[in-house]
Order: structure tokens, then C-alpha cells, then sequence
């Protein structure tokens, strides 16, 4: 499996319309990409199992789904408005742009993340001569100036300049620190406990890279968890480790292409930071999810931004703090590419051909039960092949297919990662039963009709 | 019923963790609302019933979600870009907006849709005598222009001016016939055959209103059924029923608060163009969802803009058209609201005191069963009333509460619609039966736990 590239996953997700590049017809546009038909059932699937194991089975947890669009204040508070920026420069003869510390990062000089704007031109200024516009390959940049990568907008704001900016979420957990004092007063949520949510963020990226990996809207599926201050470190394992789990046993990756990445540079208001990380074809091990002790920090800058006392009082003993906040925030392109790479397999079967087959868990499955009759011509073998998929469709999403022969269709289903394949034929009419084939083993057996449903 | 006002279901919503004021610790946000704890499980059930009924069960749908970014081009093709636009004129004294259309209207001075800006701003002079500031009470209005409601971002731009705006979605539809050719391509699908999609939308709307009705960040429910040219009116029918049936089969809403309403003026390519109308408290009949037959128009335009040819070829026939397309399309806000204000109750009961009630189908209930232990100082009912809870919470969403008295406890369960409450009491203890209370009823039953359920 080690021979699997990322452009295998690419090319199968647009070729059995699991991703198509967004607004393809007009050439593109970077960093956006549409979940087609069978990506939009995989996505809302992964969805559906993160939001049943942290929303739903968790019972000091609630969800939320807060509106994109906030008061600019906001960010001002988290802190984007004045750091969420890269440093660029520009080509004087294209126009392109670069990221200067990852040009020079590329020549081997490395750029200290809290270094001057002033100290990071000195510092390109010194290896201009190395280098190149990667576009037209002249060595002519302006300086570099800090490019706050928050999206903005004009909404809201009525005048024929933009006045007012109103910026797009550079991150979807602000909308959870907004609703902290809503939930405490209208649930009875009593701390620790924890609001989740899934939403969407949007980063101006200079270059948008890597599929889902790196794009500029994306979508985040964050926890956080309040607890009373000092009382963070037993609920951060404890978080830790379920975090993990749900990797493992509810989407059945391979933990052998999972790691733990701890941060070593901490921002100054965190306690501690691990990734998890996946090891995706082509890119090796990247972060898919971050979990944070981030102390009061969030609560305390809304706090002071909004001049609402966001003070937590612990109805038994009176007591009053600004809660400490553990945050667990994943990339759902970043986990959705993950399952889908961990899912994907190239076999070879006993007649010498190849097959490829997305070995996903049933539950996260597209479609689960796939329905042939053998022939299309044999009214009765389609008809008994309806009343089949009629009474599968009740419980599970399935599928019709009754063109080509079955080897084809079978290689069909395995390409979008169809557990169970059933096939009405001739002994069907005799017998009553069908055949279900077994996706990953290929396995055929006869079972009745009401014995293929897991 | 008749006398329930909004202001009820606005009140009802906030109060028990249905839906905040977006931003609402800074002051609030015009337009934008967040779903807390209660309001995001009805919208996710209310979603997840259109998706089961118009993507899932539907041999001939398939379902797509987006990128909420395109090509800028794409709302040129759509027709956004140069007639999103509402007529504002601007108080000179405080600078407040008016729509001059609608201050026109209130005067009882109609003006045409299809008016010239100046031949609208003669209307306007016309009448300045009998038009107000609602802000300020003056009458030193600026000239009525045309204010494009296309929200713009600098996404992609990183030039310190915007130079290239990039739109955020005036509708969400776009992205269907962005990828019609691509899920042709990819999947088995032939015409006819529908794409549906969930997914946002914005506006600048200079006057939000009435809660999730008018709000300026909104999601959509959209579906669009491709057809061979002239072959529209007997699908366009066929799809009328089953949305109207989806509102009352699947949604439990009363049918007597539905009806149709037909457009009379259409936009010049359409062919048809129905609403589905629900009767909001204080606002009365209202859309809630557009049904439209716009024969070949929007892959035609985007033929056009996108250069690339949009031509189906019928796989028996060879022959080569043009699709056209029957719209249906939801507020997501708009059906919640319907939900909430259809199920929304107060009733007197036998006591003499009065209680509000969300009578929600138990399928779209954000909990589905309550779980009481009588008395929580009581170690043994705590116990089994655990038992009972786990064991529920493998199928359903299940909320414990063992706090206050279990009357206080219903009412709770009964606004938020949980349509049954289990309670462990000390018969439970001799016998093991659990009484099951019937949120419409209310009445009581003793059954054994297994057979709590649905």
C-alpha cells in the first residue's frame, strides 16, 4: 500500500464523483473543491458518527451551529485581525506572489515565526540573489509585508465603498465562545461540559495546495470544553485519548497511520497542544486535528471585548471564574481525505486482474447495499430484484443497477466502497435466495432476502 | 391557536436553547441567528428528512455539496451581478437607507419591477413630500440607485485594494448546474434526473426581519430536476405534490396552515413558477419554498459564460439538447420556523394552569426520550433509571434529568417536544415497569422498559 500516491486518491475521488476542482466549467478556482454525489453521502456520514459520539452519546456536551457571520469585533478579540497574516512579496515583473518565510525556508534559512516584519526583510534582503519568481523566474520582489489571510466582506454595509469590514470566520469555534454564557443560562449545563459545533472557515492562502488538505474554505467540526481553572489536565487525557478512539473504532483507521504530534511552540496564553496526525499518500504524517489547552484565554478577550462578564458561578458553591477551555478542532477535508486514503486499495484477484476498493467502515459507506438482477431482459428476475431493493430501501441507502455484467458492476461498487452486493438470479425464482457478496473479501453466499440486512 | 404572535416562538426559541441573536453578547448582529442545543438537532432532523426523501429514496436524485465560493463569472452567468439589486435611497440628515420601492408601496404608490432607476426616481420626487426618515422623522432624502444585495469578499485576492471582488452565493443553487456535467459524466444518471443540495446563502438585505424569515446569512434546500426540452409540465406537476406531501406526510405540519400561491409576473424565461405558503403567526401566509419551471435558461447561460458546451446526448437516441430544469427551493430558516410555530401549543390542563407544548412529529423531536428518576437521593432508582437511560440511548437521543420535581420536569421536556418522558419510581423497583408519559396526552403508562420503545 505504500506505492499509493495522493494523485490515486484525486483521481478516483473525480472519476466516481466522490470531489470535482470547484466551478471546474470556468477553468477552477483554487483551493475550492464540491463533494459530488457519493462524497456528499461519505461526508455527511462522518459528520453524522462525530456529531452521535460528541454530541449525542455525551451527556455534558451540546451541539450548536452558529451563524458564519459574526460582529467584526470578534476577531478582533480572537486575535486574527491583528495576527493571521503571512508575509508576502510581490514579483515587480509578474505580479506573483510568495510566501517569503517559505521561500527562504526553502534555501534553508529558517524564519523565526515571532521575528519583526522588519528583521524578516533584513533577512530576505540578505538572500535575494537565491530567490527566483517561481513564475516568470526574474528576481525583482517588493518587501515583504505581513497578509491577513481573514477573508472580508461588505455584509451589512450599505455604502458604495467598504467601510465596515465584515470578515468571513477564519476559524468556526469563535461561535461557540459566543454562545457560552446563551447555553449556561438556557440549558442546564452545569461545568465542566462542553459545546460542539461544525462550520465552516475560510483562509486567504496564497497557494492552496494538496486537495482538501490546504484549501480556502473549508469546513471544521470543533469541541470545546469548559472546566473550572486548574482543573484541566485529568479532562485533557480524558479527551486525548477519545479523540483517538474515534479514529480508530468508529471510522476503523489504521492506527498504524496515526501519531501524536506535540506542539513545541506553544502561543503564549496555551498550556499544551497535540495533533493528531495521518500519514496521507504522497505527503507523509500531517496534522487532521488539533486538541488545545487553551486556559481562559477565549472567554477572557470576549470578555473584555464585549464588556459581558462571561464569569462562570458554580451553582452549589457560589464560586466565580472565567471557565479554562480544552478545544478539539479537526479539518473535515483533512479527515475526509484521511478516510478515504486509509479506505483505498488496489488488489490483485485470483484471475490476474487488479481491482481498486475503498475498504470504508459500512456505517461511513456511500451507498451499503448495491441491488442486481442478473439480467436486465427477465422481467420476472426484475421484478424479484425490485421488491428486494424496495424493502433494503427502507433501512439502508442503497442502489439500482442492472447494466453490463455482473463482474463490471461489481468493480463499480468496489471503486465507491459498497459493503454488501446483492444478486437476484435464476435460482432466486426457484429457491427464494439471493446472492450477497462480501466487498472486501469478494466472498459470495445464498442467504433469504431478509438475512442480507446487517 | 389563532392568537399566538412570533414574538412567542421568538421568545420560546431563545428561552429554551432553540435559537440566539447571532453575536449577541457584542450587541447583536441585523440578520444573523444562531441555533443553540435544541434548535440545531430540529434543524439537523428537518434536514436530514428532506435528504432521506429527495436524495436517498429517489432512484433518479443524487446529491451534491459545494464549494459556497465559484468563479466570479458564475453570477455574471446567473444574472446576479447586474440585477441583484434593491432601489435604497439615503437620509442626508442620518444617514439611514430606505428601500424606495417599498416606502413607495406603503404610501399606496405602486412601482413596476421592471422601472428604469429613472423613471422609479420620478415616482420618487413625485411623492418625497409624503415620505418620512423612520430613523429621524426628516425629508432630505439622496436619489433612489439600485444596491446590488451580492455580498463580495477579497477571497483569492491579495492585492491591498479589492480589485477582483468575488461574490459569496446569492443563492445556493449554482453549484447544481456547476457540476450537472460532471455527475453526468461520473455517475450512471440520464436525464431525467436531479440533483439536490443543501447549502448557504447571503444577502444584503438593508431590512432583515421577522426573525429566520428575512435574515440576511440563510441556508437552502434545493433540488433541480433536469428534463428533455417540453417534457417539464408532467414532472413539474409530479414534483408539486411531493413537496406539498413532504410538509404534511413527513413534516406532521397541518395542512390547513398551507397553500398554494402562483406567480403572476414571471421572469421572462420561466415558464411556471408556484410558492408553497406557510401561515406564520403575526405574519400570516408566507413563502416558505419556490417551485419553478425555468426551461432551459440556466445551463444555457452558463454554456455561454463558461465556453463549455452544456448539450446532453441521450445514450439510446443520440440526440443532443439542452436541459431544461424544475427548481424547487427552500428556506431552511422558513421551515423551521414553520415547524416550530406549527407544533407550538398552550393548552389549559385539568388543574387549571396552562402549559406550552412543541408537538413535533417525534421524528424531527431534538430529544427523543426523557429519563427520570423519581427522587436522586435515592441510590437504587438512580441506578436502574441509568440502565434504563443507556439502553435507550443505543437507538434514540435521550436527555436524564433528575432535578426538581417530575412536573417541573415535564414541563421543561414539553417546550423543548420530547414526546416521552420514562420515569423510574419505586414500583419500578417490585415489578420493573416504568411509567411512559405521553407529551400530547399526557398520559401515563406502565410498561416494561424494552417496550418503551417506538
Amino acid at each position: 500500500m505504500s506505492d499509493v500516491k495522493l494523485d490515486d486518491i484525486v483521481s478516483l475521488a473525480k472519476r466516481r464523483g466522490f470531489v470535482y476542482p470547484g466551478s471546474e466549467i470556468y477553468g477552477g478556482e483554487a483551493g475550492l473543491y464540491d463533494f459530488g454525489p457519493y462524497g456528499v453521502e461519505l461526508l455527511n456520514n462522518i459528520k453524522k458518527s462525530w456529531w452521535r459520539r460528541n454530541v449525542q452519546l455525551k451527556e455534558n456536551y451540546v451541539g450548536i451551529d452558529s451563524a458564519m457571520f459574526k460582529n467584526p469585533r470578534v476577531w478582533e478579540a480572537s486575535g486574527h485581525v491583528a495576527g493571521f497574516a503571512d508575509p508576502l512579496a510581490e514579483c515587480r515583473e509578474c505580479h506573483a506572489r510568495i510566501r517569503v518565510d517559505k521561500e527562504l525556508a526553502a534555501i534553508g534559512v529558517q524564519a523565526d515565526e515571532k521575528m519583526s516584519n522588519e528583521d524578516l526583510n533584513k533577512l530576505f534582503d540578505d538572500n535575494r540573489d537565491k530567490i527566483k519568481c517561481p513564475v516568470c523566474g526574474k528576481q525583482n520582489f517588493t518587501e515583504s509585508k505581513p497578509f491577513n489571510m481573514l477573508v472580508q466582506s461588505n455584509l451589512g454595509d450599505f455604502t458604495s465603498e467598504n467601510k465596515r469590514p465584515v470578515y468571513l470566520p477564519g476559524e468556526a469555534c469563535q461561535g461557540i465562545y459566543l454562545n457560552f454564557k446563551n447555553v449556561v443560562d438556557t440549558t442546564r449545563m452545569k461545568i465542566p461540559f462542553g459545546i460542539a459545533q461544525i462550520g465552516k472557515a475560510f483562509r486567504n492562502e496564497i497557494s492552496p495546495r494538496n486537495f482538501l488538505f490546504r484549501t480556502r474554505e473549508l469546513e471544521q467540526a470543533d469541541t470545546q470544553f469548559f472546566v473550572k481553572p486548574h482543573e484541566n489536565k485529568e479532562a485533557y487525557e480524558r479527551i486525548k485519548q477519545d479523540r483517538w478512539d474515534w479514529y480508530v473504532s468508529d471510522l476503523g483507521i489504521n492506527p498504524e497511520k496515526l501519531r501524536w504530534h506535540q506542539h513545541e511552540n506553544l502561543v503564549f496564553y496555551a498550556s499544551d497542544a497535540w495533533d493528531i496526525e495521518y500519514s496521507y499518500p504522497s505527503l507523509g504524517f500531517d496534522e487532521v486535528e488539533g486538541i488545545h489547552d487553551r486556559t481562559d484565554y477565549d472567554l477572557s478577550q470576549h470578555m473584555k471585548y464585549s464588556g459581558v462578564d462571561l464569569n462562570y458561578i458554580d451553582p452549589m458553591t457560589q464560586e466565580k471564574y472565567i471557565p479554562w477551555v480544552l478545544e478539539t478542532s479537526m479539518g473535515m477535508g483533512r479527515i475526509f481525505m484521511a478516510v478515504m486514503s486509509d479506505a483505498y486499495t488496489v488488489e490483485t484477484m485470483e484471475n490476474g486482474d487488479t481491482r481498486t476498493v475503498l475498504k470504508l467502515k459500512p456505517e461511513l459507506a456511500p451507498v451499503q447495499y448495491a441491488v442486481f438482477p442478473l439480467l436486465k431482459n427477465r422481467p420476472e428476475l426484475v421484478a424479484k430484484a425490485r421488491e428486494v431493493y424496495e424493502e433494503l430501501s427502507k433501512k439502508f441507502v442503497c442502489e439500482w443497477d442492472d447494466n453490463g455484467n455482473i463482474g463490471k458492476r461489481y468493480r463499480r461498487q468496489d471503486e465507491i466502497g459498497t459493503p454488501y452486493c446483492v444478486v437476484i438470479d435464476f435460482q432466486t425464482l426457484e429457491d427464494g435466495t439471493v446472492t450477497v457478496r462480501d466487498r472486501d473479501t469478494t466472498e459470495q453466499k445464498r442467504v433469504k432476502p431478509e438475512e442480507t440486512a446487517r
